[in-house]
């Protein structure tokens, strides 16, 4: 793998202190446009505009469209209005739409102003659908055929428009705005004959999705379907724009991040982890942590409530670390496998009855497997070996079976939940381990009190 | 969006079982492959065969591609020879290897004895690689130029020999097998004069991997450049075939899938939960479950340890969930979100100084902040509201206090631990919620009981 690592950047930072432009050019023009931006994420405000005007247009901008949103900012700021037209006259829409979203309203009114009026006016077309909608994330940049064009003709279009387009890999068919078909370059390339209309050969039966769809359902139309891009209509069945692969991998991205984020308690955001301030860390984790603390006051009530049997069976509170992690574990295993099952679009509200009956079976097994092995445990580690005359045998068999209570419960309580969160509308996310054990941790003690009141002599 | 759903199933499967052949015939014809695939899946023994042979050749293979592996063996069990042969003659080498790695031994050897002899030896060159590793994932069949070609040429050549590609858009340059360049069609057709030769136009810093590349790091790249295919050289330095974005897209999904099983204590697997039997899911399930329910054993002896500290304050006892729920929480919020960031290659082992101390300074922060809120809530609430004389400003005091210290150590050990996981060689998400909870379950204990045998009369 090639590693564009601190050697370069040393060397790179070297000649620009040695004003060394000449030989920086020529390093820098050799170089991806994503390490380029890397490199630029990591200049300050007086080397970024220096090393940025070294670079050739094109290549200035497409490493400019993968800068940090801080350093684009600072870019900005610094550019002369001609400056900055030119980089916007290298940008795709909805790239430049982008970096429109990121920046504070003095900078897109700037930008605004700047951008030729066709590409103004496909920004401001793409910055009224909402936020997480593939209308917001298309690019009106494609190209298109008419289906009496003959193949040539298609070849000769492409090579004369390509140059302006996000990708000429796939191209629509459409008359009126009206998508009819798509052909790839690759069934123009290999048709035999340059005289056939594009009407015979183009694919009739064309997936696209709606300017209103959400885009963790296009990310998953993407890696279904293995699609190089995906056309996208609007309301009224007119085809408005494209997305295109790397545009779902990044959301395929973006959507398990937030998935995990959710599952571990914390509020999603699109900042990466190294970018995010201490302030904003404590505000995206705060709140459920406060939440869940305080939730916890239930498990208090219960504890308050059974003290009594707790002074006379003192041996009991010992157990009930083991018996909440298990339990939380127990539910956090089924929520997470649904919750991904889901995100990954395999299951829906349909099939919860199946999911519920295969999650009772597994906590059976589970929780019979874990009794068994408690038991031995507690007879052998904590009697026999360390000594403690408390661990009665009664005594082990109330822990023992609260166990398998607690892992059916869990596990019945962590596969019901995310698929009714789904179903009325939220992230089944939100229903991710620390939720379900705050439930679990409550019911669990429910369980372990009735279970030795019956078993033990409280 | 297209919906695919249970109506066009079911209308299929009228067709067929009123054996209306030709209609039956038609529909099919218009359907995607993938959805295809998903319509096959369905079908049982005896209905899976009839459906499959009136398929165009070219459909079938895309379906069975894409059909489930146990839907594949029951389809190529049922095989002539004649029909298993045209089958293998449509696939491409990689999807091919896709197909042999899930069959069993008998399968695949009548499977090989029909694949023709080239593509029986790229099956089994790159079954030769490590499992995860970019060889065992790549495909063989890629579109190669040499330097002298013209424009005009490489054009010509991709029409004549592209229908066996995985992709024609990029093709590579090679002499004697080694990669000089890229070119991709895009460049290709817009290139202004046919007779320019490859060697001028060439992209000559070609990012690729090696065959024994992490199938992670590489999916990564894709994530990070955007490419349509990366090429994959030996460790000679010789070019042996190209990665396309559609198995990257996948190996992301199936990364994300893979850490969060991790993150919920569950042993990863390829295997979709819909299609893993009841045993499985508890084979996967319990090695963790077990593991994390012995360790508890610790916090039984802490508490055990204490009881006649807690036999003299039982409204102490009250708090524990919640301490260790909190302390829990604050954990695998700091541990989760450095796993996801290392797994995006955001952070490495050189950062683990600057992202303790953030995680300490968010520990304060938070901890203080719950702190506060938790004092008025044990004041106003439990004492005031609930009645609960017991909770007094000393008791109040000792648990806030070791709130604080419990969540500076939960987001400590949460942060180091995912780093030190990978600098060993160890997946960083093994690390994750129910390991940390479990050390800081035992932790919160012993911080619980220290602070509050200095502030209470114990």
């Amino acid at each position: 793998m090639v590693d564009t690592s601190s050697f370069v950047e040393n060397t790179l930072l070297r000649l620009l202190d040695q004003k060394k432009y000449h030989s920086l050019r020529d390093i820098l023009d050799t170089m991806n446009p994503s390490d380029l931006a890397a490199l630029l994420n990591e200049l300050d405000e007086k080397r970024l505009p220096l090393v940025f005007r070294l670079l050739s247009k094109e290549l200035a901008a497409e490493a400019f469209v993968e800068m940090d949103p801080e350093q684009q900012e600072l870019l900005i700021r610094g550019f002369s209005d001609t400056e900055l037209r030119e980089v916007l006259d290298e940008l795709f829409v909805d790239d430049a739409v982008d970096i429109v979203e990121e920046m504070p309203a003095n900078v897109v009114k700037r930008i605004l102003a700047q951008a030729d009026p066709d590409m103004r006016k496909e920004i401001n077309e793409i910055l009224r659908y909402p936020e997480d909608s593939a209308g917001a994330w298309m690019t009106t940049e494609y190209v298109s055929l008419r289906p009496e064009m003959t193949v040539g003709e298609a070849i000769l279009r492409i090579r004369r428009t390509g140059v302006d387009k996000e990708t000429i890999y796939t191209c629509y068919v459409t008359q009126d705005r009206r998508l009819l078909g798509m052909v790839t370059v690759k069934d123009l390339l290999l048709c035999g004959d340059d005289e056939t209309p594009i009407s015979e050969i183009m694919e009739e039966n064309v997936i696209s999705v709606n300017t209103h769809d959400d885009q963790e359902q296009v990310a998953q139309m993407f890696s279904k379907y293995n699609f190089l891009a995906l056309p996208v209509v609007d309301q009224e069945g007119r085809m408005v724009g494209i997305i295109t692969f790397d545009d779902a991998m990044d959301v395929m991205e973006d959507e398990a991040t937030e998935d995990m984020e959710m599952m571990a308690a914390i509020l999603p955001s699109d900042k990466p982890y190294a970018r995010s301030g201490v302030i904003e860390l404590v505000r995206r984790r705060i709140p459920w942590l406060l939440l869940l603390m305080l939730s916890a006051t239930f498990t208090g009530l219960i504890i308050t409530n059974f003290e009594n049997a707790l002074a006379a069976y003192t041996v009991l509170t010992a157990f009930i670390p083991m018996l909440m992690g298990t339990g939380g574990n127990s539910g956090s295993q089924a929520s997470v496998a649904i919750i991904r099952s889901i995100s990954l679009g395999e299951i829906s509200f349909s099939d919860l009855p199946w999911i519920v009956w295969k999650e009772i079976r597994v906590a059976v097994l589970c929780g019979a497997g874990l009794a068994v092995c408690n038991f031995a445990k507690m007879m052998l580690v904590d009697r026999l070996l360390l000594g403690n005359t408390e661990v009665t045998v009664p005594v082990a068999l109330a822990v023992c079976l609260t166990l398998v209570f607690v892992v059916m419960a869990a596990k019945t309580i962590g596969s019901i939940l995310p698929i009714l969160a789904k179903k009325i509308g939220l992230d089944p996310a939100v229903m991710a381990s620390p939720f379900i054990t705050t439930i679990v941790d409550a019911l669990s003690l429910l369980i372990y009190f009735t279970v030795a009141s019956v078993l033990l002599p409280l």
